[in-house]
């Protein structure tokens, strides 16, 4: 089989509503501005002045000693992986972890670690979970050295993990010896929607990526950071895995225009999706949950339409939803207005005959 | 750490009764003439006649084409998983598996795989958990290839898979595309008491194993199964991993002495081990399984005793016995008689002074 | 130690004159005003027109049936080997290859794959060479399946393999089975100086790709192509390194206004390149050779400087070159101009005392 | 392709005289007696005293702290390549190692390192060679972290590394921070013919194997030696590839007695191959190496055969050599006497006509 994406349909409806991922937000002219404007150099050499200003920035931001800036979040994933774990280990993480179902068994593939994947609501574990996860140390059982946190938990609604059980969480896979790492893909959403400094979120972990192609709305790129070591060895497989970029400057820029402008405002993404929620609620047979933060998951089947149906159904009108694990998921961000959620509900509740 | 196994304190009582495991049987006066008569060659070279006949003989009873010879079931896992796999592959397993818990993390370090653990009472789980552990074939999915299954499942109590379950479960398999393999460590103790036929319990899967060093008795080594092409193909494997061996046959003829002598006699030791249940279940507070097979789980601490303190009272005693995820674990096998489950059971009794 | 890029002293004089790579051009105002412009959408999820469009004329180009955008040169190579290639097999390359000595050994670490390597002059073998480098096929070699060329060869001086050669080769390649594969990081220096259509030259190649972050001038990305079947393929790869971006299509404009204009001008770095070799010819007791290219490899030794000496006394005067394997390299490219290449040529005679 | 040995032809004559390898040597009675005899338990939980007298004994021999049982010579490499290398190393070895030809490529598939091959006559290369080979330490260049040599050097016709050159080499490369392994498949010839002791012969390398399956005539097995740290870290890679046995002391015996009695008669072995290169040298036309062991490389093309009828004529007569690299190599060991010797060069004059 093919794994090339398929391209859209010539005659598909233009999609007027994108609810369908944070991913697909488009650079606004401000943004594209900026990277106009960006003084850059050859990011792989160590001549960007923006990408140093980036790095610089990010590991100010979220606490560490320094930072390196990769094409995308997977590659974040992968050259820490590969940069904290020997293969034959084993990493602890959430069932439903991105990097356990989303990224192609690269961790396997590339890293040659297995993933230990724990159950729990919301796409989260327990400290006693964790506990009950630690293998005794013997020549049979593969060695844990790392747990892995993803702040937010995607396909467990946005949830948010409270900073008091990611401080446990990290506490007793220090004690054990091993590292932590943090898959904040969409770690500025958790730190608005608690109220918490991105730096205090990150405390108890080794290491921590932020993706700029989500909510903050920039093209491409994420930014890695961890100890002065760790960033050091982890510029090798960004090396290996074709991560150097040359004038990475320009796509850098539109990363440090995001700090400055698409922080605060995801708050409203938030309020969006919660408005949406809100109104999914009032939809009889619509099972829906509360979200944290700028993801909604509903299932419409009570209300007597499949999630396929209903969301061909948006499709026809220009409203564009994912479905991830038979539910629908509805995603907000800067490319969505409080009208547009309200549009969409009508174009639901219509659909739905309610 | 060391990994390296910790030698018996030289002041040790001798183990008199071991129920520790049937991969500390040692080979029979019988048995090492066999192995000192065999004829042999350079069997890497095509040239042990011991080996050949072993093989022929195994792919028969298993009802395959083909076999390969090598030294441990571990071996056989890691040689099936490469040669069935690509590296981003995923395996479906038990989250009990051997593979998946006990050869230290191979499956990732060698194979590049990652090994999806189900749930399933009794180390089992049925077609319905199969066919919920399906993902959809996307660019981001780790592409699903092989399913595995321990026959009997080890740390499930020995307990046996039914035939009926097994068909089920390689049809979904097959019908998915993918391959199955059985890591057969101990089959021949699921045949003996199921009282189905090896190449019967083994029709459905691509690659099965079976281990030569428990139950059955021999020093060491296994035979792997499949189609002429798969075993071409695992050949490269054993070579690669260093398990082509030379004068073979001298091991190989022991195997072959445990094929004429030591099957049916299995059922002696599932004999042995449902008098051990049956005793231990007459003790107040001591909580145990109904064994299919040679494997006897208990937990004492409802008796007022550890399953660690047990253990040590038991060892002083010259009674050897396992801890598996914090129960005890007594493994009935030849050299283990009646009167031996009988004196094992005294003592237990006399430490929970019952 | 780390790997990371020290960061440009903070007194180091500006770089006038930049010789040191091709891959330092900076992005024109009209390839960033093309950027700007271009047309956006999730190129992950299928939905970027632009990229689509970068993606149908290379394939075009090089007369093959698809293409995939990735990030780097670097990437391309490791999704075309592990594309290609299974663990253990060996690839045939020349022994100053870029896979083999470049590339942090990623072929290894990520595709599992071992390089031989062929020696020749000027970074090229012949088809004699490759024939003597065939393996007998047995459980004991690894089994050969790439041969892989550096078009032009990079350490070999920029050197053009001729049509005819590759013609041949991969046509050895091809008969015993084996897949052949282009590393064009330079490929169209190659095609201008041989006056050689893409298509052409690339005819006896499975796969293929070319940087545009080099002489063509763009700040990021390099195209892979192949067969529809090996880029549907090769996007799982993409996918597991990370190499999937997002709004990709703002690289990929600046990829498309390159093919547009900067492809014929190639020209003119190949004679500046000649210009300076012709110079530095006259400096007695500078071996230098002939460039095919934009490459010029020289050695100042006979003159009096080592090549260190030379080049730090070149950039005290803002010249930057590079030093490789204990030559001096100097690299033309699109911002380097004829009067820089006499005033080059000037500091060099006054460094030398010539 | 199947990568399974060929079983020989059932019409094929009883090879009489076994010049093929010194892998095919038959156990002696004696030795079978000693196995029969052997105390044993489960080696891979420590419990085997026979296993253990072997470590022991194979530590003071080379001169070690510590040291594991292994099913194979490949495997001792496969373990030590895994234990002191990352994946992305290089190692350096001669062109015509063993690891690098002869091993499947495990050491990229398995270890994910590369090889660099050296060239150099006689299988051995130089420490200028070595000064040449060292690579600079950037992000781009593979890190080199193990220094490789196989002492005798089997395609290099069994020579014998000198202990002053491999002082030399191991010095450069412990000073560059790598470490260093010797593959002793044949190191008991070397120390032999060389009349040092094995320690001495060691002392610069981290890590030594010898097997046991070649000249000192046991059927299976081979002994990596090494520090208490590594050997600890080692086990870990003989459990994941499925090296750990259960009864191994009955192997392990073997292995003691031809400590016992095998090592001193491999002068014998010496002796007759220089009989059987003296004996060809003498036969005009034929090309022969003088030997420093027992291997013995010789092409008869000169004298009007070429090395594949050579030795199909000799194959009929029951006399087995091997073809390496197109030229005949004829080794001796415990199976073959000086008569034998005597009637091979008989045959072969006859079959060149001389």
């Amino acid at each position: 089989m093919s794994y090339a994406p398929t391209r859209p349909a010539p005659d598909a409806p233009p999609v007027r509503i994108n609810l369908y991922s944070d991913t697909q937000t488009r650079p606004s002219a401000a943004m594209k501005a900026a990277m106009m404007a960006a003084e850059v150099g050859d990011e792989q050499h160590g001549d960007d002045p923006t990408v140093h200003a980036l790095c610089d920035r990010m590991a100010a931001l979220l606490g560490k000693e320094a930072a390196v800036f990769l094409p995308s979040g997977t590659m974040c994933n992968v050259v820490a992986l590969n940069t904290h774990c020997r293969p034959g280990d084993e990493v602890v993480a959430h069932r439903s972890a991105h990097i356990l179902s989303s990224e192609g068994g690269s961790h396997a593939a590339i890293a040659g670690v297995q993933i230990l994947g724990l159950d729990g609501p919301r796409g989260m574990f327990t400290p006693d979970d964790l506990r009950g996860a630690i293998r005794s140390r013997t020549r049979y059982a593969p060695p844990q050295t790392l747990l892995e946190i993803e702040q937010t938990a995607n396909t467990g609604g946005g949830a948010v993990w409270p900073l008091e059980t990611l401080t446990e969480l990290t506490g007793i896979a220090h004690a054990e010896g091993w590292s932590t790492h943090m898959d904040g893909a969409r770690l500025m959403n958790a730190c608005v929607a608690a109220g918490i400094p991105a730096a205090e979120m990150c405390a108890g972990f080794d290491s921590v990526w932020l993706d700029f192609t989500k909510g903050l709305g920039a093209p491409l790129g994420a930014v890695l950071v961890g100890s002065e070591e760790f960033i050091g060895r982890a510029w090798r497989w960004k090396q290996r895995l074709g991560g150097s970029m040359r004038q990475g400057g320009i796509c850098a820029a539109a990363c440090l225009y995001a700090l400055d402008h698409n922080i605060d405002r995801l708050a409203e993404d938030h309020a969006n999706a919660k408005a949406l929620a809100r109104g999914l609620r009032q939809i009889e047979g619509v099972a829906v949950e509360d979200p944290d933060t700028n993801l909604v998951y509903f299932d419409p089947t009570g209300a007597g339409m499949t999630s396929p149906a209903l969301t061909a159904a948006l499709a026809k009108q220009g409203i564009a939803v994912s479905i991830l694990g038979g539910r629908i998921r509805a995603c907000t961000h800067l490319d969505v207005s409080a009208p547009m959620i309200e549009e969409a509900l009508a174009a639901i509740r219509t659909a739905l005959k309610h």
